[in-house]
């Protein structure tokens, strides 16, 4: 009786192992050689999955996407929503560190190829910040959004680059938010 | 007579190369080759000045950041300091653009590279927002300089990739700015 395969389960692991390789040494390390190795897997197997190198660098970015919104999703409960937000998504632990390293890596792309600009926009994720500041009762919610969009992607690199500490990152989010009358 | 050669200039015309390279293809564009094409020079006489491929990127931030400052130290004279940096930051015509490409690759590089790191601390320039803010009587300055550089960074990337209209970027400034009351 063949073995099942699980094709979906096979691109997931190549998927992961090229999380591991970018936030360790950025996309420069990812190649068809060293993501077959880190996976475990023949070259063979990962060129049957993916065609390109892009094509599999954006397989990888859309389910860590997906993993993120889950987070997300499971996490609004309770608290202030943008704070909630934000906390899940700094890189403030391991797992959201691994995630923030790919996420950096797509950001320096997207300035240079159509292609990850359009990967990573993150226009939802944008209108949904000013639906909130907008209940919130902050009159310029629409500008307001686009700040916290940009200090959250900023704040992200400069925790990675050990430029700003997680705790000061969460401490100047605070200080911003109480101005905002968005807590 | 033999010719006097400026290395000086040799090795900014280099850079120069190197930063043309950046804006259209990113990091991943660069090597030893593809710099000495763009140069017009030999791949010999890149290895003469530079002795890795390291070392060439950071001369050539180094001599990028010169330029920034060289500009922020100018146009500091009038209007409120901290949006008259920024307009002089943000990639808003074809020059800040190559600046800003070099910028976000380094940001990336920055991620897992603590040369790198170290290369793109903002620390002058992060004491020097705060210091502004704190003159124009901003409490939590401190915390306000992190967002403010955070969000300039992010605001870059963004524009870079087409996510965000430089219109958009200084009228979210100019909103997030006049909260500050550090218009």
């Amino acid at each position: 009786m063949p073995r099942h395969v699980d094709h979906e389960e096979r691109r997931r692991k190549i998927a992961e192992a090229l999380w591991r390789i970018v936030s360790t040494e950025g996309l420069e390390g990812v190649s068809l050689r060293t993501v077959a190795n880190e996976a475990g897997v023949s070259m063979g197997l990962v060129q049957h999955y993916f065609s390109t190198k892009d094509d599999m660098l954006l397989f990888a970015y859309g389910i860590l996407s997906e993993r993120v919104e889950a987070r997300l999703l499971s996490g609004q409960s309770q608290g202030s929503q943008i704070r909630t937000l934000f906390l899940q998504m700094l890189p403030l632990d391991d797992e959201r560190r691994e995630e923030a390293h790919v996420a950096v890596a797509f950001m320096a792309r997207a300035a240079v190829s159509p292609a990850f600009a359009e990967a990573t926009r993150a226009g939802d994720f944008k209108a949904h910040l000013a639906d909130v500041l907008r209940a919130d009762g902050v009159p310029d919610a629409a500008e307001q959004a686009e700040i916290l969009l940009a200090a959250l992607d900023g704040m992200t690199v400069h925790i990675l680059a050990g430029q700003l500490t997680p705790e000061a990152a969460v401490k100047a989010l605070d200080a911003h938010l109480a101005r905002l009358g968005s807590g």
